[in-house]
């Protein structure tokens, strides 16, 4: 099915009841989520794998008169475990509908929506969210949201990290920031940064940094140790994709507990559904399977970029799920639509630094294999 | 499992980083969620009947290797359903995770964050947030920590609705404001109110109106219409309380598309999880079950009514599944530890207006029958 298109248009007072805002707003475009039959899915960097059999037959024992109860408002018991898992108390944690709300909670937590008149040399830029590009393109939508000033600074032409001179002679970067987003392993590069590396970039920050750690799991190191050695580090992760449950919203911050706190209070009273607080709980029993699962995608993806390769594309190293690409041949747009037409769903982006790329997502042996050969075929076509 | 202690205290740099109005806040404190073998919970207004075989079975069948994927991120399928019950566009119709999130993004959309100095006669006062009390104690928090303005106006003594005439002499109610939350059939009064009394309010409103209508189906009348009739109205519904689907957090708002298009652009991209969605979609096709229940809790209640005035409790009338009840002999706090005692949860509100009420579920016939025994051994004892 088609998503129903939105229309603004229509009567004026409608529109004029709006915030300026919210008029002004570009939202953020998820990758589509088609139901066509046959079609492979490589577009949303979601897991080939299923949940495991024993998260799936808890789910489904739990769906009972229970359903017509409010779920526990915290999410206690998954706190509980998250915090045995991670080393550390239940107040280091908040779990939230996806990791995107807990992304938008930090920007109204940490954030003034409106800049002062000009921030005093050396005081917290109250008004500032801060990110590379490329990383995640929610956050500067996130900020705009919220009536902040967004610092959009490039990363290195690789995708590499600033270095802290290079940040220090970088007449954009600003130190001050009250909140700065760090995608790593990097979205849409798929480059993982160096623990040590990251920790150097907090230890420069005065304001709230946050590590989201989308993809950590597919990755060689993670920066969790960050956010519970530092009052304003805190780490982002999600069960969507390395635990298979997109479907069921579940994200989680870890952090010291006076950032976590200040979330908390901000977060609606119930905001993660109870079958997704099952769903998490098992899966941390059954981590096994899941790592398996890392394995086999990781050996997916070193096959997909050999011979993605071979074919003449450029295939970036990659400590995620997916793969980003400059095509052979013919123009990355064209590759989406030619793709499209075999079936194969990818993800291109339309921002500049991106427009040469494709990301592919790792899917399972047979989709990747899939897709070589639909490549292979549309470079002899 | 008691609820974690959200401590603050701790690194000053934390708490620092945190935005000065996150720490004034008083967060909303939703109602006891406690796991007590044998408790009868008469305190959060759930549905005492189980969803519909026919939900939990679609339910169940649902849970397997979708739940990697990512759910539909407007809900397309639930709001062309809901559009058909209500006989409006999908255009119309936004859902969130719970209709809590839609209040919250209400807030948002159509209010400004702090107040212009000093709004012009006339003009729409932007930064202001106006409800009645008591009503939702959600809606001052949901202002606060948005940094709005709210304008608390008192109902009547009785909690009925004051008219235009008597707004109009009202020096505090505001015509102008932003957006006025208007619950309806009140919580926690339980009172109805006639979709002629809401249609003139709104009509002298130039600001959005939202009808927050989470219990209506227990009522003699809904506003619903309203909603698509002017360009300024919102209804809010849940499938929470009368669809026995609290744990899975699903609500939504109908109202004119320029509005509807307005919250569409500040919620997550993927806001309401899948089973919830798959959940509310088959309830629709399951209706009479639900008016089956709605009937018979209906029907607890006018006994509930009879049988607790017989005891000398002042009970006040109710549309709603719940009511609210001027308890005999001791005070209304001291009965919430009383009934507490005989495991049955009841609430109790602090504020001046509230403190001399309880606010009490109307349960099962046969949680009906406990806590009417439970009251008439309290007062002999």
């Amino acid at each position: 099915m088609q998503p129903t298109k939105l229309s603004s248009s229509g009567s004026p007072r409608g529109v004029q009841l709006v915030r300026a805002l919210v008029r002004a707003l570009h939202p953020y475009v998820p990758g589509e989520q088609p139901k066509i039959k046959g079609l492979i899915k490589l577009n949303t960097n979601e897991n080939p794998y299923p949940p495991s059999p024993r998260v799936l037959r808890v789910v489904k024992t739990a769906v009972d008169g229970r359903l017509r109860r409010y779920p526990n408002p915290a999410a206690d018991r998954l706190r509980e475990k998250l915090a045995q898992h991670h080393h550390c108390a239940p107040e280091n944690i908040i779990v939230g509908n996806g990791s995107d709300e807990l992304l938008a909670l930090a920007v109204r937590a940490f954030v003034e929506p409106s800049p002062s008149a000009k921030t005093p040399k050396g005081k917290l830029a109250r008004a500032t969210v801060q990110y590379f590009t490329p990383s995640y393109s929610l956050y500067p939508v996130l900020a705009e949201m919220h009536g902040a000033t967004t610092n959009a600074v490039p990363l290195e032409s690789d995708f590499s990290l600033p270095g802290r001179a290079q940040l220090k002679r970088h007449k954009q970067w600003d130190f001050n920031a009250a909140l700065t987003l760090v995608t790593t392993p990097n979205a849409p590069s798929g480059r993982g940064y160096a623990t040590k590396e990251l920790e150097a970039l907090c230890v420069a920050q005065r304001g709230v940094v946050v590590l989201d750690e989308a993809y950590a799991d597919f990755a060689d190191a993670n920066a969790l140790p960050l956010a519970l050695k530092f009052p304003h580090v805190l780490v982002a992760r999600t069960f969507s994709k390395a635990y298979s449950l997109c479907f069921q919203r579940i994200g989680y911050f870890v952090g010291p507990m006076e950032l976590i706190a200040a979330l908390h209070k901000i977060r609606d009273s119930y905001n993660v559904n109870g079958l997704g607080q099952i769903a998490a709980e098992t899966t941390l029993d059954d981590l096994a399977y899941y790592r398996a699962n890392f394995r086999r995608i990781i050996a997916t993806r070193i096959w997909l970029t050999g011979e993605l390769t071979k074919l003449g594309f450029r295939v970036l190293p990659s400590e995620t799920n997916f793969v980003l690409v400059q095509p052979a041949r013919f123009p990355a747009r064209d590759w989406l639509a030619k793709l499209g037409g075999q079936k194969i769903l990818v993800r291109w982006f339309s921002a500049p630094e991106l427009r040469n790329y494709l990301r592919i997502t790792v899917g399972s042996q047979g989709e990747a294999r899939a897709l070589v050969a639909a490549v292979r075929q549309l470079l002899l076509g």
